[in-house]
């Protein structure tokens, strides 16, 4: 370890510097030049959806409101900036935001342009929170993303998260929150469930087995399961295809009898296998012995696998690396100077200026038909035979995380609430049409 | 922020909890059984390179020494761990690990089952490490494996990281860091500067100039170009692309003259643009002025700027998603114990048991030719034509990590050197067949 990282900033529990340098440097730049005060509003949206998918889910706000509360300047930080002016850092050993965060709640479902969140106050105190917020926000909606497809795909079955060893280790952590939110059952993580509250879970090893060689170096898959069960009880689930599966679900039952909890199968076809082990199993009189599988599943593996006899999965690599698309392309953006609408004109990438706030649409039947992005604090026509619901609501009111935010219990909860209203065809796991149309009400028509 | 948040583990700069709970367990039952003191070797391996790639960049040794050194157990973690047994806490409690760690420089190449790293102890000591170790090498290898091949893409032209809003917000620092090591030149990561030595670099955000409206709300460039280089000097990069390229390059050299260090262009086909632009600064004589690129560039993209006037890459999400291989695929296998070769024997996953070291052979002209691994200690015949260098070296002997680790300078110094070393056919970037093959000398034939 060197002297640099003894004075990380994490240790102190800072924020501030998971920022990029040119935030600070512009900062410094409208310090000198008089318009870091002026007031802005910046937007996170994402201009489409990755892969073709039909929604996105909000994900990573609870954090990234900790993260803005956390956004102080060290001494070390201060003194690594020696590039800016010294107005500019007595400013940021003083920082602290003071404006207005608002946003979709955590679980919610986003669509292309929706305005996910939206943070107001001076230049200087929204530009530098750029990349945090998008840090946060990115990888957590990615992830919860991806876990919200497999966890429709599972139908009800129970998923495990166990990617952590597939992720940066500190990702790891919000990767399980981000896949709990999303519908996932449990998560291997330890920190996780340390931090919030994530009911833990976990098989074992192949290694678990290997350890069980007998004087002459001969595997002895019996003494491990013997021990497995003695340690956790019968309840337990049995990795068996360390050798061969059909002689590991035999050992299992030998040595556990028909009461066992599960089996776990982590390699070939699982379908296949599934039926086989299930047949075995049955034919034994294991009738509620469960079969739980793993092994680079994601949605469309598990989708593949709803006719078999699969009680639960359990889910690593693909979840973590957002099956696809690890990040979600969110970005934020200045949309709005002192009350005037501002918009880069770059083709391609079009986009309303102003600040705003979305409804979203549902017939009476509670199906979602439509999300109706307007401008900030707009009085917008609603159509009789439609319900409205409010997507916008204040997240942080003058520096404060507003009161009584939501427990994780309730994020998750909110979450399946909110998927239940796609219509049928934005369930689909195939690339194809975004689950509704996103609709620009009271703008006028960009140049 | 609740209270389990206020007592996370990584306030207290413990790493003990990134850790699978099954780890927990198996330990427990171990114990129980009498296996937990057994000796045993586990290897870090990955059996094939993600998307048939030539070669892959060993990264995050030195994080994983680190977070070794760090894995002691908090009050708080043992008592969230209430499944394991007293004995089992009590074990927890007092853990240090005292082992051996063997393994790959960092910076090093790597093929399909060269064995990176090798750790040495008891079952229980070396069991619980998985997780931690698993998710630094795979993430900070997956990144480095993707930067490698742009920093060879680029061709001697420098890449600024700018990836960090893309991915987890400590993701990001572990990230910049990878790059750095695999030839990058500077990261946007203030942490990452802070933490690692890298050199912090930037340029300005289209938030910079759309913040510069008159009155009436109408953009003025000019006015954000004054500014910028006002505070940052002539030397600065100016953000061209805001409204139209051509009046913004017109706009900067209006306002910066010809001694304009750089302008950024973030969209449109770069090739174009950018020979384009350098004719329009060429024709104002600003041929010092450079030309840095950025958006959505990969390291195909970045060959394909090979022959245009490019003088700098800023490289952002694909880089920081590994891109398209977001992790390495490694995995912690037990491969020996109490000096029996062991292995899992599933179909399509056969590998060769017991603890291993590498040597890499190379022809004469300097020319890498093969990765040889055999077993650990063993005396392997050298070719008279060939020149072998020992790729396995000591890096924690009983717990302390070894002395004279390298610098961060002197870690990217090896990955450039080592780059020189593959066969031209090994800079391919396209999919294909592994730089030097892997042979395995002095081991039994698999049953």
């Amino acid at each position: 370890m060197n002297d640099a990282q003894r004075h990380s900033s994490e240790a102190e529990g800072s924020t501030a510097f998971l920022t990029d340098m040119y935030e600070l440097t512009m900062l410094d730049a409208a310090i000198k030049d008089g318009t870091a005060e002026r007031d802005c509003i910046f937007e996170v949206f994402g201009r489409r959806l990755p892969n073709e998918r039909r929604y996105g889910v909000v994900a990573g706000t609870e954090r990234v409101l900790d993260a803005i509360t956390k956004f102080r300047f060290t001494e070390d930080q201060l003194a690594t900036a020696d590039f800016l002016s010294p107005q500019c850092r007595e400013y940021l050993a003083n920082y602290r935001f003071s404006g207005q965060v608002d946003g979709y709640r955590e679980g919610e479902l986003y669509f292309p342009y929706s305005p996910i969140m939206t943070v107001r106050g001076t230049f200087a105190e929204c530009v530098i929170l750029e990349t945090v917020i998008l840090s946060i926000l990115n990888s957590d909606s990615a992830v919860a993303s991806a876990a919200s497809r497999m966890v429709s795909a599972a139908d009800g079955r129970p998923i495990i998260e166990m990617g952590s060893r597939r992720t940066n280790e500190q990702a790891a952590v919000a990767s399980a929150r981000a896949t709990y939110i999303a519908g996932f059952n449990a998560t291997s993580n330890m920190e996780a469930s340390l931090r919030y509250g994530i009911p833990p879970s976990g098989t074992a090893a192949h290694s678990w087995t290997l350890l069980h060689v007998d004087d002459q170096g001969q595997p002895d898959e019996k003494a491990a399961f013997k021990a497995q069960i003695a340690s956790l009880g019968l309840d337990t689930t049995l990795l068996v295809d360390t050798f061969d599966i059909t002689k590991g679900v035999d050992n299992a039952l030998e040595v556990a009898g028909t009461e066992l909890g599960a089996v776990r199968i982590d390699s070939g076809d699982l379908g296949i296998v599934s039926r086989r082990v299930r047949k075995q199993l049955d034919a034994a009189g294991a009738f509620n012995t469960r079969i739980i599988v793993s092994s680079d599943l994601d949605e469309f593996a598990i989708a593949g696998l709803r006719g078999d006899p699969v009680d639960g999965f359990g889910v690593g690599t693909s979840v973590v690396t957002g099956s696809g698309a690890p990040t979600a392309g969110l970005v934020y953006k200045l949309v709005e100077v002192e009350g005037h609408a501002v918009a880069k004109r770059s083709s391609g990438k079009v986009t309303y200026g102003g600040g705003k706030s979305a409804l979203r649409a549902y017939r009476s039947s509670g199906v979602a038909v439509a999300e109706i992005v307007h401008p900030l604090g707009a009085d917008i026509r609603r159509k009789p035979n439609l319900e409205y619901r409010e997507m916008t609501v204040p997240l942080i009111r003058d520096g404060e995380i507003v009161d009584n935010q939501p427990s994780i219990e309730e994020i998750r909860e909110l979450h399946a609430t909110a998927r239940g209203t796609l219509p049928w065809e934005g369930l689909a796991l195939s690339r194809g049409e975004v689950a509704i149309p996103t609709k620009f009400i009271g703008f006028p028509e960009p140049e």
